[in-house]
């Protein structure tokens, strides 16, 4: 750690804060007065962030209301949006406008856990095979294991992909309405020292990346990681043409060349337009992790002219979120939670059905601009 | 757009976002105070949301002083961090304070620019021939049509993707200090409207996702996006072991095990530990696209046992970055920007340098920790 | 099919095949005398081929004998593979000797099911969950629908992954030791068609690709496909060095730059010098489908030293064989497993741990000749 | 190689070949008769294999006629196929026929080069920018060291990818008529002999895997690799109806629910029904190297309804075909090369868009057949 600069004390008051700021500033002669002008106690933030100098406020705006038929979130509601990027927030909110004209979205919750997977190193092929028999017969002992790390966390299964002097263990845990992930992490260490004491493996590391965190990986699209949540929504075919200026064909086409044989074409996990910016969007003001993003590009969208109508839907394999723990009680992003009822225990699946119509109104609204040739202007007239 | 709800006006003064906040509480039921109260007059925000309500705050910490000896960064830095995530700002502290002690970073920019696919439809095999034909022998009239949108970007190339009746044109632009996707977007219809003239081809998309922009895609890990940054550091054995506590050897096999071979495993576009949190939280603090941390994502790290020392490289092929334009002007944006030398002209390059630098201090830490078998502890005793 | 055009007959018999032949040759103007001049009754062929003309003869040749301390394959053997790349058998060989005066090569089967991936056309999100709750509680029905069609196979379990108006079911059998992709297809097929009329779903495709076939799929490096086998061996430092005429340093490193960074940039599934080679010589030599290549292309090899020896092994996900049906009773094919002790029923387990052996020792043979630097060399002597 | 064992000699004569014969069959048990009885003199394969025992004789049968409106392949061709699977010269079959009726397949070389990937150890960023400045300024002297190992390949253009302490130099060659992989290793190492004397880089492997051959890569899937080939035909919508038994739209759906989502959904690298059993049986019956069927396993299918008629498109990104050179002057494939007049210089496009239009009949032929619910039965009706 920089202790060793003179930079700062290391404490987390107010006046710690500012201290620290004025000492940046004058280490990088920057003015950093508008990050110290926020609208909170930073020693909420005490275990959200070291070393912290005040706050970057992202304009935070919202789109909807959104009218939403899912198996958890049912309403109408006004999702809270921060992005920088110019015309998103219209856009989807355009979106959101055209679905709810139509009856709304639909959304459900398909799959629901946490993974986490160290590698231990073994001694090959023989080694292997009795850490996995030892696994098989000892499930009540790991789940004990488990269980003195957590009372929140539940671990659902364990599957062992060996490979020589590897062996991967990818823990599933349902973890509640937290994220999960740290949660996770210190149950499946726990559970690794037990197997370390008892086989002679060694736990290199307790996240093997087979997990996967944070990275696109396969196994996350296929296998699913966090929530897997599908959302879908019919556009009647007057109002494709009378809202979104466009067809249900063009619509499916633009679908069709640009999200099926583009993303095939450029070797892309998964099939979408721009999920990732409806997902950092509602990440970012509700206090998820942003990096997560990641497992949210992975998302499918798939249009289909059925009777004539538009329908259109979304598969996220790797929604992982949570509505408690992380920068949830942050004060902003606790609000934010607060406007779509999404605070606290019992709002998780809910929650990430949210983020799954949403981002099913920001794919309808730029695909069908898109099929109307309108992007390029769009962006021109309100945006940056 | 939602301006049938009655839920707000269309100004973007503060009365109007206070205005728009308080439609918004009264909707969701939700108190929105903290959202309400931030630092700057949000007209600053105009071109970068629809809807404004406010703001929310991430607490922004730094690491470092880092020491970098890049093409264009050079000297001690302080890197702002927007994170809520307890335990980061603290990890790449650490990898900073080693790598400085070790005498910094180097740093490069490989590649630079930004690029966009349109698809076209085209009649089949013999009509893509015609087109590809005419764009080879109009490059002038094309540059034309470029210039007659941007004064900063130029094309430097057009590549071909035909397909039967799909045809991708992939553009790299250099677009100067700015992220350039705007640019990018809007030269590229223009290009495709002179070819839809000239050919009869049809613009069904002017992103055809061989771009490919916030999505995980091979294209841009191989040709790469934005710009391709490698930064590296060697540190010397007697400081992995007393400010690591681990050793050469053992980040060596943690980074085989777990990035390499534990990547290959669960089908990741690139091999690393955490470069999603490092990139997610500079680019929020400095008004990047936070979308584009999925181009971040995909960062490949190394590490080998150098003579006895431990060398370690990120390889970055899809930074995605701006010093001007999109987020970069937001005042706690502009801020941390400022912090680092970084805002304005000039300086895109040099930023992507700290982006890079910044994942290789966080990938240290991780790995020396994992190596350390300490991940677990350190987030139990600092974390969230 | 072709009957209109005059070509030939319909027959299976020797005179039909030559009836046939002389009518190709009619047709093209070519002699095909060495097509015409093999060594077997052409009617045992009468279940492999249509519109048979003759043969297409490769050279068959042998590497070994090779020491396999398997689980089911234990014994030295000469493994027969059919290629027309000179200097191949010779290389494979030169890895056998190397592995069996090491003591020879562990191997072992971790998985074994076959695959099959139907897509159904539902409704949407509702219908996908109805047909999934009507598996759910129909296994019996199921499981009966399966023996209706297949005394061999046996239906191990279904996955379900929903995708709005898509729902692909992954069906794993166990199919004793046939390849058994057709006696899964057969059995998938009339599970859907119970599906179909149960549910109202429709069977779009009985291989939605995500069983997956022939293509190189990450669900299959991931999940497995037919058997997953690991095989691997430890060179002694010495042999390393006077029979490789390099160091287990060199190899590994050669391992590291090659096969794990270098798959890595360039986003291949698996990690590989050249796998696709010896599973193309022995599919080929014993019968099975070679088009299946593409599944043992996927191979993960990893190389260590331990205790300054060498280790190496192959883990190969997706071996796709069989040592009854397909092409196994032809003559030579049949003679080909003949001289491995793999003809006939029980025998696919072994047969397969040969598979990955052969592959080891191809791979270790190629990776030392890149570490001595002697590739380019080998080949200009040996080869073609 | 197993000199040692007394098992044989290392002759390459008929008598050679017999006894080595034998003395598999003492070592083994088994009988070889089959494999010991073909039509051709041994000798012609000496450059082919090692180790030489017989043949391995696989049925060879044809398709079509076709007719093909290719760039090179103009006419009606019998196709040979070897295959063992039954009931797929039957199926090609039937697309052939219905793809002639419909005025043939057009067919197209759209790129044609050979790709080997050396990588080189390098002290590190400042080292790599010197080699490839280096590279940048010789370009000269590289030509004259290609030329130095070839008077038929000529090298296209060096792509580097830099890594930290790895570069990577992607060679393109255009190799004339031969598939070209070692002229091209040849070419590759010799240039990086002389990158290495006068740089102080280390070749480490002369394929760094970023070739990539035999590997199922998306280098090759976006960049190519051999021959990219793209082939097409329209299929008015009576003749799907009469012969196909099934409409225009039911197979673009099939394609669209199978190849499109299924393959994004697994995650394939390409999209297609099976497209390496084709690649297999044409590769094998005319002396290509069958673990290149890899490279063609990566094809994208498209089906359109273009004014009510079905189109459909295969795009084969990797054909790695030669006419001369590898197994191409064995007896029987230079016979079956014959059947389409491919033998010899001046034939490898050509043959790259038969290759191209025989997998176009068979991805027609299949996606036809599940579209009309009928694969299953077929297998039953004819096959194994």
């Amino acid at each position: 750690m920089a202790e060793n600069t003179g930079l700062k004390n290391r404490g987390k008051t107010k006046s710690d804060v500012d201290e620290r700021r004025m000492a940046a500033e004058e280490f990088t002669g920057a003015k950093l007065e508008t990050i110290g002008s926020y609208g909170f106690d930073p020693e909420r933030a005490s275990k959200n962030i070291e070393n912290m100098i005040g706050t970057v406020q992202l304009p935070l705006g919202y789109a909807g209301p959104m009218k939403i038929a899912g198996d958890h979130a049912q309403g109408e509601f006004l999702i809270p949006l921060a992005t920088t990027e110019g015309a998103l927030v219209a856009s989807v909110s355009r979106g959101m406008s055209v679905i709810s004209q139509s009856g709304g979205a639909a959304a459900s919750v398909f799959d629901d856990f946490m993974t986490r997977a160290p590698v231990l190193r073994v001694d090959g092929i023989k080694h292997s095979r009795e850490v996995m028999a030892w696994i098989d017969s000892h499930i009540e002992e790991i789940d004990e294991a488990v269980a003195g790390t957590t009372s929140h966390g539940k671990l659902a299964k364990i599957e062992c992909f060996p490979d020589g002097r590897n062996l991967f263990l990818r823990f599933s845990f349902s973890t509640g309405d937290a994220m999960g992930m740290n949660m996770a992490t210190i149950a499946s260490e726990a559970v690794c020292r037990l197997i370390e004491k008892e086989t002679g493996a060694v736990m290199v590391s307790v996240s093997g990346n087979m997990c996967s965190d944070k990275k696109p990986a396969a196994i996350n699209m296929i296998s699913g990681r966090g929530k897997t949540v599908i959302a879908e929504a019919t556009i009647p075919k007057d109002i494709v043409e009378s809202k979104l200026h466009t067809t249900a064909e063009a619509v499916v086409e633009t679908n069709y060349r640009k999200n099926l044989v583009g993303s095939s074409m450029a070797g892309i996990l998964g099939a979408n337009a721009h999920a990732a910016n409806m997902v950092a969007a509602i990440y970012i003001a509700t206090g998820q992790d942003p990096a997560q993003v990641v497992g949210g590009s992975m998302t499918l969208t798939t249009c289909e002219v059925v009777d004539g109508d538009l329908y259109i839907c979304v598969r996220m394999p790797a929604v992982e979120v949570g509505t408690v723990g992380g920068g949830t009680s942050l004060p902003c992003q606790s609000e934010a939670l607060e406007m779509i009822g999404c605070k606290g225990e019992g709002k998780a699946k809910k929650f990430s059905e949210i983020v799954a119509a949403t981002v099913l109104a920001g794919e309808l609204s730029t695909l069908a601009a898109q099929a109307a040739g309108q992007l390029g202007q769009a962006h021109k007239a309100l945006g940056r």
